[in-house]
């Protein structure tokens, strides 16, 4: 059977360069097309130098794409990844669906199923009608949306790795959804490529600190969104994200408030039934997570403890947040969509250590 | 003014290196005596290679702590800093207080006033007598009691960072003592210096992970003590330990309801009182605390921020869990039990970057 | 046709860990048997906890290898990686060459061709007659013995970052084979997952250090044989390995002085024609080798530059030291000594960032 | 007696900072100036963050420097730091030193004695007639000299770590001046404050990388020239800098070919004698230092080791590319020049761990 014929736009930042790296070992996929803005006309391993030597891969042109020319590029390719950012994304998504390609899109102007959340927290959509067709791309709770898609918005980092482990005991009504706090850590690679002096090496190496606390990140409408569907009601979350000294991995430790007699093994056992097919694992008991054991992994690990002394639930989860967290699970989402199995292509085994 | 004469034992950890950082660069201090258990007979700087070289430290011995001897320590030195693992501390610390030396003990076995509470959390306690006359070194809080102690038991780098941020909100009423959940984060040094696979350079760095969850960390007395005396009854708090690839620095954020009307501002401004003088710094509105700021040096940062979508308050702090975490509010300590100045011989300034 | 069969022995080290993690994801080898020393009977998720939840894999016992049963065992298994420290190797390879398994040994066992040279670095040893049986496993140099050789010693992480610079400049008469100064660099997990006082992640993070330097370090007479096989004649070589606080990465800087008139070009063209084939990428005029560009992957890089000052020249490698340096170079072999595409299922794009 | 005023010109950089640090802990001087350029007019704790509520430091307004009141400027201070790039930092040197200022320059503007060499490296020196007034900041080799200076140019990080080990051999004799090879590692703070791309975290953290190799960077003329003083002729190195994923710490390597008979401890010995006093550590035979174990601290750690398999000797010096390789000297520089005690102020113990 042919390969699927897949392009990259915003091939040269982070998230673009990790799709690189699964599309190239993906056995159905095959990379025909790559393109990015700032950087167009540049060989690739100008640009992303771990290319350099990689015949085929390295010595390719990035091209630039124009919107008017995508009815042209759709005889290149079927499916295009799109990693710009937000803003910047929404026109040209809109004009690679227009011309009858698939798309799957990295950034979170497709998230957000209601224009007026997103004017709120971003500002006007540019394509609003398009909102509609988008389907997130968290495989594990929109599997059968995903099914035929043509339209993925593949979620957040911060939404992935906070989203999974609360997702099952919302639905099953096993936690209250009043007061939840959602404590998430990051590593550095989820603030992107371009270099600030907040990511620059010496002040952030040994450094640890929360950031656009209180109420103000923008991954914030996007979790509320999921868990209130599975809450059946309104959720909203105390959320505050920090930057970590290392590369990759995200860590989101949630606070909640079970529901009377709900035992940890009890959202266990939820989250394996809900979690039964796709990437998420269970931790048993007495088992926590470690971002380090998913590090390249397109897997999420989860695990619940109740702490008995006040009452309270930890739902736990770990993620790589360019993998699982974005690319990786930008590809397990395309896969659904073209009925390819679920994990083709997805290395599941860390790069360990 | 003769210097107060002072000895080190258990130098060769990593508390008893910053003590012996500190008490070298301290006008009013003059180091007469280092022992240790395990590494005694051997020179400093087989031990501590950071001392190769520096003449009078690096070249001295380490003595063996012979409890029989220490009226005859007496002669030689005034106070004792302790830094022993928990439980070998409490019988060396009673020898040297019977000889009527001064004592500051880094372990924690004469932090909680309750024996029957050391009890549940460590062992049966070998001289719960001495618990009385133990004052609790956080200066801040305890200036009065410490001024003339003999015996100061030094925090715990949890409790200091834990405590500091909610003790003026919990003394002036500001937030329900009840719910307060504390999300903390610990550079590696916390753990000690004995290598083990934990913290193995491969697994810990590039890994983040949640430890001793759900109310099973042995500082959770110790926070609970302090915080029920600021309440003025009982307080129970969910606690939650991580370890960050770094080697210092921790980082605390506790989220708690507000009384009614309570804003972050009058927050601060309860802290900003009760830390008018001592080392901890409210942040003002907007900036939220690195530990990278405080890296080597005595201060503490506080911030506090209000959730107004959720009503939930932040109250914030990043301390060097080996300085105002452990060896320098031990310094701090003495410096407010001889008479000295608070700060005196102690780095306000980080080692930045 | 039919995956070919393999067993990994020493499964819970780094080597081991990263052979599983590469054979798991090549399509032409299906892992059928897994061993380990000290951690035989536990669940392969207790020793590696990257492999949590992965089906198949995490779950998975870890048997003891029995040399008695080592023909028992040829009918489950056609090769077996051994990643043992060196002389606990030398065994376990005999019993299973002896039963006519085909093995890829990783430790330093079967890498020294002249058993004095290897009694003086290491001890006497054990099967002095498999010597000559084994094949130095560095495809690059050694494809044509490699194809269908039955016991392959993989090569070592410095002799490999050191060679392959190296190699086809002595091969050509391009520089001097006396004065060869070799200053290399390695990540940390290198030194293997035995937690020491040196490799305590806060005494390794922000520190850098030489050791075993000035003639001392057992990988040298590695990098000599095989430099003089090249060179046609003895070399003798001035090495200095470091410890650099990462995980990976290993960067080789050779300094050698070239015959008369050569320059860096002729050194990069000797090389391309060295490596046309196989997974050594030779770097154009100006650029530098990274160790970041290769972490994960099994590629080398490879970089000369000419010193106009001094006249000396700077031959550069860089290898992830446990994929090219180690596991990823013994799958390579593999490859080749079973007739499948050098390259086949080894990732080529390094994990970015 | 009154302390010595001084003031900080560049205090924003990392040089800066260090100096800042420095010269509040330092018991004989008194901070009365603090300046920068693109920062001029905030306050300093919006520019360094961990000066934030340190009373009387943070809460300090950033001046901007004005060649023309450099007279005015000599009312509130006595000597000035400047800590600007090179090329910015001539003018404001020449200034304040016309105005009759002292000045310990830290830019590269004043370290070479010859204009023309300056201008091949640079370019045309703003104020030549100035090079013959500037002192070598290096005291443990220019002490008398520095005595009373008023303009001293304080060394560079990597030419202080290189020189260091190899003056005393060239000044004895001990090795030939031909054929030196310095190999050197620094922490990513050496190249300063601004954010770039190679300095971006995700980007430096696990990558270990060689830069400006085969006589480019522009140390090299400021080794060679103090080396070619000790030898009493012309030296030429071969130098390779290399940038580790740490922020503080600097490693030389040098190779050097011994003159006949020449062992490591007469190395050693011929460095004690000219390190006797100073801040240079000579460490005994078998231990190599380790850039952590002077984190922070002013001193410098050197060792020799031959190699009797090739005959090399190895000369290796570990310092803090900020404190010894900077700021540290250049106080001490200050020290030496006031005629105050050589170590006045500056911290022997390094920050361990």
């Amino acid at each position: 059977m042919a390969r699927v014929r897949v392009g990259i736009i915003g091939v040269s930042g982070y998230t673009g360069a990790e799709l690189l790296r699964l599309v190239q070992a993906h056995p159905e996929l095959e990379l025909t097309y790559v393109a990015a803005q700032s950087t167009a006309g540049k060989r690739l391993d100008d640009v992303l130098p771990h290319t350099l030597g990689v015949v085929g891969v390295g010595d390719r042109s990035i091209e630039r794409f124009d919107p008017a020319q995508a009815a042209a590029l759709a005889r290149r390719v079927e499916v295009v990844f799109t990693a710009l950012p937000h803003g910047a994304s929404a026109e040209v998504v809109a004009a690679l669906y227009d011309a009858g390609l698939g798309v799957v899109d990295l950034s979170a102007d497709f998230r957000l199923r209601d224009a007026d959340t997103y004017a709120t927290w971003y500002h006007t959509h540019p394509r609003p009608e398009l909102l509609d067709r988008a389907v997130y791309g968290l495989p594990e709770l929109h599997r059968s949306e995903l099914e035929g898609a043509r339209l993925v918005a593949a979620p957040g980092c911060y939404p992935t790795t906070s989203i999974l482990p609360l997702a099952p005991l919302l639905t099953a009504g096993l936690i209250e959804p009043d007061g939840i706090v959602i404590d998430a850590k990051s590593g550095v690679s989820g603030a992107g490529r371009t270099p600030t002096a907040s990511y620059h090496f010496p002040e952030t190496s040994e450094g640890l600190r929360p950031y656009k606390v209180a109420g103000t990140h923008r991954h914030l409408p996007e979790i509320e969104q999921e868990l209130s569907t599975c809450a059946g009601r309104s959720v909203t979350i105390t959320f505050t994200p920090h930057l970590v000294p290392m590369t990759r991995g995200l860590l989101a430790v949630a606070y909640a408030r079970p529901r009377a007699g709900v035992s940890a093994e009890q959202c266990r056992e939820a989250a394996r039934a809900t979690y039964a097919t796709g990437l998420v694992s269970v931790l048993p008991a007495g088992r926590l997570p470690d971002t380090l054991w998913v590090r390249g992994s397109a897997r999420a690990l989860v695990a619940y403890e109740l702490d008995s002394r006040t009452g309270l639930l930890l739902a736990l989860c770990a993620t790589d947040n360019l993998a699982k967290g974005a690319s990786a699970q930008a590809v397990q989402a395309l896969n659904v969509a073209r009925g390819l199995p679920e994990a083709a292509g997805l290395p599941l085994l860390a790069t360990f250590p």
